[in-house]
């Protein structure tokens, strides 16, 4: 590589440079990864399609001025959006235009995901409050002496207000999580134990709904990360294969070592918990981490579900610099794996 | 303007082109308004104080290979973060390392602020909570039988989710406000008939706190708008002009049109709130528009305020194309300013 194509390459956005005949000189790897192989040489109207890009890079080649452009595309389902910078350049080597693409999708999306995560909030917290205001003014009035209609009330107020609690809860861990994402825990933790706990205070539950559980570890199953964190993670995948597996489910959790995790690329701990309830369609699978998503709202707000328990347990995996692996066959049940890094005395 | 430098100022990030020598050969605008001017032919150490940053230049001016680093730095009380990418170039104008600088400040502040929120939003519904689910307790044991304590109880459990409820809608608004930013309300809205609209609604307060308030309006201020996003703005201002200007105080409303205003250049329309209060410190005013933030949390508590007020005026004025100035003398009073584009027939 020379010339040019040496600048182009230490640009850290897609772009081109396009030479007064309409043709493109060079590209980078950006360029590439987004208009595909092969760009140099080409017509400028055979590799980009937007007629107001188009239209700025002809005009800039007449008058030397700078323009800027944005525009949106929607390429398999996709949505982009891209801030277009396009100037002219004479060097030695070349003359023409340099055009580079500044990726906004990223930005925008965050900025939409925010919004939709604080109209999610609202709406959750929106339906028990009224229906705990209207419990209130009843008490207030109309039932004011009728002491069965009071216990009844306060019961499913107290079950209104317990479900407003969770969220509350729910919206702190995430975002105690998401806060210290970027720092690794430090402690020793033997997750033997932590799942042991979790099954513990989970047993309750379990007996409800006639579940059984397996589990079966060998000894020494240590890895890096922080306890609570981790006792959370295990919550809410067993409660969860728990409360989604139906009634008189079996549900088994392992615990193995993998000597070499391929994308960890260190010794890993890899912990399975598999159910053999109804599954999930492949659809929503790569969409349950996400915040407030569920299969059925309806299911999961009976469950005393907040649709918060996997983007938690995303974001704490994350953290541990783990990985979470979701896979499931319609009708034989689900299987949510953790492979988190072994502990490892040399790093600590 | 030649050679690398035209393309140095086709990218649209701060970026240096330096040479085999360690001085720089050229820097773009982006370059200048960060480090400086004048930096073309100074040597690398008398403009750029990041080792790491140095270091990575060094070494690909030695065996050609792009690196990445990351620095924060904190000057004059502002943190900032970049990602600098740095690679080897060479053309017939020159031969040396591109470096540009990434500016990842703004994307990391809108992380910090997101976060920011969702603990507070998770703090303020707490309280409350705590102090529902404990009522609904007392009243299911111990006050079951006890008609006056039920009586007080359900008093204050109703103020408790009113004060919730109150934080949902306005959390609402906001999001609402901030998914429409970009789209500018069409409406014809007569701002003189929206302000009398709020005072007659806001006039029990007003009275509760014997306030005066006095109004003045020409005939025909209209301006390009949304009736009820107008309406939340100066229910807002006036709302929190009676609460915390405190008993007795006299609140002066005043519309006018301005010819032509500098920032928005165009004709306009001010709309002033002025209280007799105790004003407001000016290190907090650059802050009252920021979700949550209050000078005084605990009388805004009191006074059933959520803290998101401001913050949604901001959000309408903004998307209305106008501005928001507020100024203050400390024992005097406050003033609340808003300035819209005028209706202009033209445009409709
Ligand atoms: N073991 C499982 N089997 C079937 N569906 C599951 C299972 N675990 C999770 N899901 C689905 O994923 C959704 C999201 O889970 P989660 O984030 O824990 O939220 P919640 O349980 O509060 O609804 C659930 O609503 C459910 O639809
Ligand atoms: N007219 C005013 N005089 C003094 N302080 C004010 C006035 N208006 C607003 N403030 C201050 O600005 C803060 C933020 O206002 P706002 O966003 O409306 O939230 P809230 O009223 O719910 O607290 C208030 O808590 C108060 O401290
Ligand atoms: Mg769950
Ligand atoms: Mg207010």
């Amino acid at each position: 590589m020379q010339g040019l194509a040496t600048v182009l390459a230490g640009i850290p956005l897609a772009a081109i440079l396009v030479g007064p005949d309409d043709r493109i000189i060079a590209a980078n790897q950006g360029a590439r990864d987004h208009f595909g192989q092969g760009l140099e040489g080409r017509h400028l109207l055979t590799a980009l399609r937007q007629p107001d890009v188009l239209e700025a890079i002809e005009a800039s080649l007449r008058d030397r001025q700078p323009r800027k452009i944005t525009y949106q595309t929607s390429e398999a389902g996709r949505d982009s959006s891209f801030q277009v910078h396009v100037g002219y350049v004479e060097t030695l080597d070349a003359r023409g235009t340099l055009v580079c693409f500044e990726d906004l999708t990223e930005r925008e999306h965050a900025a939409q995901m925010r919004r939709d995560f604080v109209a999610n909030v609202s709406h959750e917290l929106r339906t028990p409050l009224t229906a705990l205001m209207g419990f209130i003014e009843t008490l207030q009035g109309p039932a004011r002496h009728d002491q069965a209609a009071i216990d009844r009330f306060l019961g499913i107020m107290q079950s209104e207000a317990a479900r407003m609690e969770r969220l509350v809860r729910d919206l702190l861990s995430l975002s105690r999580v998401e806060s210290e994402e970027r720092v690794r825990p430090r402690e020793e933790v033997n997750l033997g134990q932590v799942i042991g706990s979790v099954l513990h205070a989970l047993r309750p539950l379990a007996r409800d709904r006639a579940c059984e559980i397996t589990f079966e570890a060998p000894d020494g199953m240590i890895v890096r990360g922080n306890d609570d964190q981790l006792q959370q993670v295990f919550t809410n995948l067993i409660e969860n294969a728990i409360k989604y597996g139906g009634t008189g489910n079996h549900i088994t959790i392992t615990l193995e070592r993998i000597a070499r995790d391929a994308t960890l690329r260190a010794p890993a701990i890899l912990a399975r918990v598999r159910d053999q309830g109804p599954g999930i369609e492949p659809l929503h699978i790569p969409r349950l981490t996400e915040r407030f998503y569920r299969v059925d709202t309806h299911r999961s707000r009976e469950m005393g579900g907040t649709g918060l328990g996997l983007a938690i347990v995303k974001h704490i995996v994350n953290r541990h610099r783990g990985r979470l692996r979701i896979s499931s066959t319609l009708g034989e049940g689900a299987e949510f794996s953790v492979i988190l890094p072994q502990w490892d005395r040399q790093e600590a």
